[in-house]
């Protein structure tokens, strides 16, 4: 049984004919929906165009000989509630607004006319926003970024911020993120953060739910659709605002009563949500836990190719609440026969530099990876590829085709150990933004793809993976005081 | 008065001529010290080449017709004794040791090699290492890796780790890092971080000091040399082992007994020095004490375009302790003349995207900048500058001119801040590494190099800048409890 909402807002995301009101040539609503499987379904209204991209303008949403079951709202504020009764006589169901203006200002005519909106649409149309960036469904081609991909995913994001959202988008392109259903609300003037989560919640397309919130009006309500929908899902959040200072600015960022950071994070714990510290965190956690399950302990091995890296980030582990075993006596012995005394670790971590540059013969990473999968006490391994930096110093040439020989090795062994021993597999593969090594960026982007699709997590530095398997450790616990 | 060390020291990290003992086609200290101004008092030595790198290569050193000064030592372990025999015949005055194989394998052997190492050299010749990187110094020309720059610095960087100091390296390059002499000294079977330390207090090259550690034999001496040290200039630390497993992993990766957390935490604090948490941490701070004055108190203005942003990195200001104090009513409301209300947020933080699209006329970045300028209870300024994406979508044509032209107006605006109103300005500049709009990285690389070039400290992100700030603030403190 879904909880009443849910019909509604499927027709909202999933919807049939689709106007944008307020289409330009130079609005990124015309041209991300122009560039999505919506487009054969799309209608431009804006009575200063005769054309908007080759297609048609009309004067009107109530112009258009079709039926229309969704609109996007991008005109200036003291034309909204005029476009908003167009919509409702048109008979569409729900509107996305665009437009900024409203109670945000903190100004009396703002205030004012976000609350004649409120009585317009009660009982006749859903709103979402006004001041947000709306819907993206790769299922359905919304979007509000041209740059969003198509790609059908099992994420599901609601996002009290619109750059917040984008980083998600972008996120599609650069960090494996796929997304099912995102919704930047704003200034939620009715759909609200609650009934987001419990139409998420019920989604078959959605697998992990990551929040963003500042703040809400009912507090006994979020409360309860936090419940509802951590009960059927991983649901990941960040609270902005848990700060004095940070409060403050929630309140006249989203006009949130953004309350104590201790009521939220108890709230949270109680609704059995993970909570995170940045959108760093919540965007990481959310893909791992869409790709990989949880680790079955807090256990973690570090493979790495520098000592000063396995002690930091054994410091790092401990301080995220993870543990790093010693391996057995009988694991060492294996090892040692594969990694040289000198200068290296042979322990948990491993640190042997030799061993990311072994390409054929005997003693590769698959070896080491068979045998830390067997370790008991080993829960998650973490595969610090950082080095590729350091191959095109070392290798002056043919090192595309020695990295790939290295990357089929090791993945192999990644395999082994997630789908043979149930091991959390998590690889790290850092690149300096702003290198000016060309080949290193060419063959690291070509190694997280490589990575990425055999399903691995691929974080950009081994400080963001451990902080990932800390909170897919939490989502563990979480999960196993249920039973 | 210099500390005893500072004229032996001296001598190694400036030499006139030098040796690499182990020279080949194939070794990176070979192709690193060719490619620096040391090339011409560059001697090859290995008996198993007649040339190297079109230089002629002597079978020993002491077959070379000129005195020698510093030699590189990167023969296998069991040559090592001879040639450092032959370097103490030849009159060499010190030695860095690449090799690995001593004490840190823990093997007998190794350990018996070390004691040998040391009883040869004492009194004799002073050595650097083994199993490490060595030195780096732009000024004499010694390097460890190719990819080293020529430009000469202020940081002096002491590293317990190879990977570490390579990471110096690699930001010289990517970061602005500008480095005067760094050591990365492994074992330390002679010189040890003590030694580095009181030599760069007292080197005039020496602006700043980066130290990381591990642990340490004599530490009645180190906390005496950290004192001396921190008394003279900025030193920032990161210890790495002070947890439990960090700690084991130390004690293996070179062989230092860790001791605990607080008794490292505690010794830092009573010396002055600036204890930071990662790797990434002692780059930026380094980088940032370098190149600016410390700010006078600890409250911070943040600039961007975000108000998802402006919220959580409040909230990160707060847990750091730094302070987001709200502007004077005058300075809103001077303020709220460039910016519109709708969707914006005019206050500390300062949201408004419309900001950063302006490249004409009132209401620049170069406005604002000067409003807050004034703010008495404001220390630092950050700037934001997360948005070159956006504008690659936003304007089709024109990117880069207009770019240019809102940087060299803001860029003005960051000169009054800091030179005419004396705050600490930081510029946030995100590039997300795995993007694939080339657009969007060059013009990213373009206006870091724009800001470095007019001393400007640019951060990867507003949380980094944030970190980096925290860390002025407390070096600030220190050097205010010492007046």
């Amino acid at each position: 049984m879904n909880t009443p909402i849910f019909n509604e807002l499927n027709g909202i995301f999933l919807p049939h004919n689709v106007a944008v009101i307020g289409a330009s040539p130079q609005d990124n609503y015309t041209w991300s929906l122009i560039g999505t499987r919506i487009r054969d379904r799309l209608f431009f209204v804006n009575p200063n165009y005769q054309e908007v991209l080759g297609r048609k303008s009309y004067a009107s949403i109530l112009d258009i000989d079709a039926p229309v079951d969704y609109a996007v709202i991008a005109v200036p504020a003291r034309f909204v509630l005029g476009a908003v009764s167009d919509c409702i006589n048109k008979g569409v169901r729900g509107v996305h607004i665009f437009t900024s203006g409203f109670s945000e200002t903190g100004l009396p005519e703002g205030i004012r006319l976000e609350k004649e909106l409120a009585d317009l649409a009660r009982g006749k149309i859903r709103i979402i926003g006004p001041n947000c960036m709306g819907s993206y469904c790769p299922k359905s081609g919304l979007s509000f970024n041209p740059a969003s991909t198509n790609v059908e995913g099992s994420i599901g994001v609601i996002c009290q911020s619109g750059t917040f959202a984008q980083m998600f988008v972008y996120a599609g392109r650069s960090m494996n993120m796929k997304i099912s259903k995102m919704v930047s609300y704003g200034n939620a003037v009715d759909l609200d953060c609650p009934d987001f989560l419990e139409y998420l919640a019920d989604d078959p397309d959605t697998s992990v739910i990551a929040l963003y919130i500042e703040g809400i009006r009912d507090g006994r309500r979020l409360r309860s659709a936090l419940e509802y929908a951590a009960g059927k899902k991983p649901l990941v959040a960040l609270k902005g605002g848990v700060t004095g200072a940070g409060g403050r600015v929630a309140a006249s960022h989203t006009g949130s009563l953004a309350g104590t950071g201790q009521t939220w994070s108890t709230m949270f714990k109680q609704s059995g949500v993970v909570q995170v510290e940045d959108i760093d965190d919540l965007l990481n956690a959310t893909i791992a836990m869409s790709s990989s399950r949880p680790p079955s302990g807090t256990g973690v091995a570090i493979i790495t190719y520098s000592g000063g890296f396995a002690v930091v980030q054994s410091d790092m582990c401990v301080r995220a609440g993870l543990q790093v075993p010693q391996f057995s006596k009988e694991a060492i012995a294996e090892l040692r026969k594969f990694v040289p005394a000198a200068g290296t670790m042979v322990g948990n971590p491993l640190d042997s530099w030799q061993l990311f540059y072994r390409f054929s013969g005997e003693g590769r990473l698959s070896d080491v990876l068979r045998i830390i999968s067997g370790e008991k006490q080993i829960h998650t391994i973490i595969l610090q590829f950082d080095i590729i930096r350091f191959m095109t110093m070392m290798w002056r040439e043919g090192t595309e085709e020695k990295l790939m020989a290295i990357a089929a090795d090791f993945l192999a062994g990644c395999r082994y150990a997630r789908d043979q021993a149930g091991r959390l597999v998590m690889i790290a593969i850092y690149l300096e933004p702003y290198t000016d090594n060309e080949m290193e960026r060419r063959l690291s982007v070509l190694l997280k793809k490589m990575c990425e699709e055999q399903g691995f997590v691929v974080c950009s530095s081994l400080k963001e993976a451990i902080r990932t398997v800390s909170y897919m450790c939490r989502y563990a616990t979480i999960k196993d005081n249920r039973r």
